[in-house]
């Protein structure tokens, strides 16, 4: 382990994060409100540590896959417990693990919540809570590569391991250039969406928060019905339409604003992206028409089915209704498209579809290989065979995720709720939805009934699901600490 | 497909239901019950097909892995269909599905049931119920082998097919002494618990049937309420014992027979199907001796654990508690094993212990490949490398069981119940246990909820658990059915 390479990294993001602390700071002083303390006292921390730090002479100190991990886990690990600083001194929210809670679910986009209300809460706070989400989207290492000078070679390391997907992510040859235009196209989208919630009435404090939170497929509202407080359909159908566009792979949107319109209208990922959705809205549309009371016609039924459909496939989770209530199908599909997730180089969590594309390729092989033993084949996924390395790659990632998801849930139900509650928030907080689909930990309820403990587990396991795991796990391998 | 020798199997297979039918049929007579049509009809039915069945000439017809698993998967299906005759005939079970459902739960030995009391069964009928599940234990068509002359080469696939766990389970280098062996160890061993019940004060019917239903890791009773109607520690610890055994891989058996004491208890799959039972069983004590008020003390906690752990872990599904009212980590606990289920060669079902450690272990090889790109790591069990070839099998077969278990949750779940029952029902069905762990599919309730629908869709899980996924699967996969 090169320790001072990652240091010097690491010092890196508490500048970065510092400096990012100056936006709910004006956003304080704009509303006059007297939180400034609440952020500058994290940020003369941040500067503190960060300006040695960074300053590390780092000369011929190489970055391998290894330090690549390390330094993103490490780095999710001080920006959330740093993040969390604002909440307690500010005591808008009381006790580290809940402050941690929130903030790890901000920056990972998670977005559940320990707060049962959220409308108390001072605009410069407020403004901070959903900030994370929008920083943690696109990832704040990547943010360092795209506006840092070079900082060495094998930060591709660095970037692939913050990137998701199964494949590296990389949009065209050179990786700061490339930074710089998935950061620039997530602008982009971003203002885009803020000015269409504007059209729709929102305040331009509220559109540029709902923004934030559905670019980073976060989740957190600035209202406490979530986006059932405006009851307009507009607003909910412009949110719905981003939520998706920001659950596709940016590869995609490169394609296209550089003329390949029909190459990324080809796209496997989106194809079963698009069709998964449109199925999944389409049968809870019939589910609660036919079974669910509180629902009179197909088209009230769609409004609500294809808005959360999206909000869960995305991983974002707003919601217009409480779907915990919904009937079992329903429940069904909202927790198979939780596990399933969005696309691989989206901001948006869970498996990533081209992960379960590859293990349902990669089982019909191997069905195919026992038919015919003789037979070699190949997995292919967009037009080219998968490396044996990726397969494996997913196939490890696949058993991870179920194995975290396991555990997680036996240790929170040593604390409260029911088994499948527990599954239910594990899985929620894994793939980074937020809400999950039982009463307890529903779109209505709150993770506040959990104990420190678990809420210091859910962090660690939101932090997993940001980083596809490895990063974290490898954390916990005595062997990466070794020296060499 | 090479048709005839698939044909000719299926023949011989008849036959054999056919026959074995004699034994309810004379337990009818003994008793004096009139239900002796209820088995003659059916075992007429068999002798017409299955004769000129069984004479087809199959010389030249060669027998590979693609026949191995059709024949496995199609006779499983038949002897299910043929095999609910008697109940329906006697009208102790009426309607098809359920009829099916209680059949194909009887040879699979997962020991669910659509039946809400058992009592009022006649001698007969439930003879036949529970000899099901001792013949589903071992495998019919490993049966066939172990007493029919030498039906040409290639049946090692069949044998492969039926066989549980990841390796191919054999014992010695011939196959038909390996099956005699393996029913060797079973008859004796049914024997021996028989005759441990009937000191416990239990009658010689009783002994036979609960020695048959915990010889195949069934799990039907011959009293509604399970082995709680007994209410003798004795009898509980006798049968969990047995369980346990019968949880275990075979090849343990013969290394002790043969004096290979030692190396048998170095067993690694022994050893974590040991542990993992103990630390379970002490789990689940302590948890209900904390936290449920229908416990008093460590070692009232502990007879309830054991014997529960050793249900679900060996896939039997007796129950001297209703486990569904448990608390949340108990109830986790059941669920996980569940999913884990038995060892590799045992009558038991579930993922198995063996390919467990096999996922667990190829995961920790891609990890270290991931911080040593450069590394070569082989994934090793029972001191041996396993084959990539293996490893692939187990990760295919992994991805299988999560997608079947989906889907049929997704399928029950346009039927009744709510999702998480719907969950629990499907692992319980597809690794052979049978109670659930929530009210509606629980110890102490039954399948009758489900549609006609529902019921045959949940047979044919239980069959694809039993015969571990691929023969079924395989069925369905169009490439099957080309000649040649």
């Amino acid at each position: 382990m090169n320790y001072k390479v990652v240091l010097s990294i690491l010092g890196k993001a508490m500048l970065i994060e510092a400096t990012l602390m100056l936006a709910p700071l004006l956003v304080g002083v704009y509303f006059n409100e007297d939180s400034y303390l609440s952020f500058l006292i994290p940020m003369a921390g941040l500067f503190t540590l960060g300006v040695p730090l960074a300053a590390l002479k780092t000369k011929g100190g190489s970055i391998y896959a290894k330090e690549g991990f390390v330094i993103v886990a490490l780095a999710w690990v001080v920006l959330s417990v740093v993040g969390c600083v604002p909440f307690m001194i500010s005591g808008e929210i009381t006790g580290f693990a809940d402050a941690l809670f929130e903030t790890a679910s901000g920056f990972t986009t998670t977005g559940a919540s320990v707060l049962n209300t959220v409308e108390g809460m001072s605009k410069s706070v407020m403004f901070w809570r959903i900030l994370t989400h929008w920083l943690g989207g696109m990832g704040v290492l990547v943010f360092i590569l795209a506006v840092l000078p070079n900082a060495g070679a094998g930060l591709m390391y660095v970037f692939r391991a913050e990137s998701p997907g199964p494949s590296s992510g990389k949009l065209v040859g050179k990786m700061r250039h490339t930074a710089r235009i998935l950061y620039g196209i997530y602008v982009a989208l971003t203002l885009l969406e803020a000015l269409l919630l504007l059209c729709g009435g929102m305040s331009v404090y509220d559109a540029i928060l709902h923004a934030f939170s559905t670019a980073g497929t976060g989740g957190f509202g600035v209202h406490d019905g979530s986006i059932a407080y405006y009851n307009s359909v507009y607003i909910e159908m412009v949110i719905a339409a981003f939520m998706f566009l920001f659950g596709i792979n940016f590869n995609i949107f490169y394609l296209i604003l550089t003329g390949n319109i029909l190459k990324a209208l080809k796209s496997e990922e989106l194809i079963v992206y698009a069709v998964m959705i449109l199925v999944a809205s389409i049968t809870i549309a019939l589910n609660l028409l036919f079974t669910f009371d509180q629902v009179n016609n197909f088209w009230q039924a769609m409004r609500y089915s294809f808005f959360q459909v999206n909000t869960v496939s995305s991983t974002t989770g707003f919601s217009t209704t409480d779907f915990a209530k919904w009937p079992a199908l329903s429940k069904g599909i909202l927790l198979f498209l939780t596990v399933v997730g969005a696309s691989g180089g989206s901001t948006g969590g869970g498996m990533k579809v081209a992960r379960m594309c590859i293990l349902a390729r990669s089982a019909k092989a191997n069905i195919r290989k026992m038919i015919y033993p003789r037979s070699v084949v190949a997995v292919k996924f967009e037009g080219k065979t998968i490396s044996q390395e990726t397969e494996r790659g997913v196939l490890t990632y696949f058993i991870l995720y179920i194995a975290i998801a396991c555990f997680c849930t036996l240790l929170l139900s040593c604390d409260v709720g029911d088994v499948f509650d527990n599954l239910s928030a594990t899985l929620a907080c894994i793939s980074n939805v937020g809400p999950g689909i039982t009463n307890m930990v529903g779109p209505m309820a709150s993770y506040a009934a959990y104990s420190p403990f678990s809420k210091i587990l859910l962090s660690l396991v939101m932090l997993a699901g940001r980083l596809e795991i490895f990063p974290i796990i490898i954390l916990f391998v005595p062997r990466t600490w070794r020296k060499g």
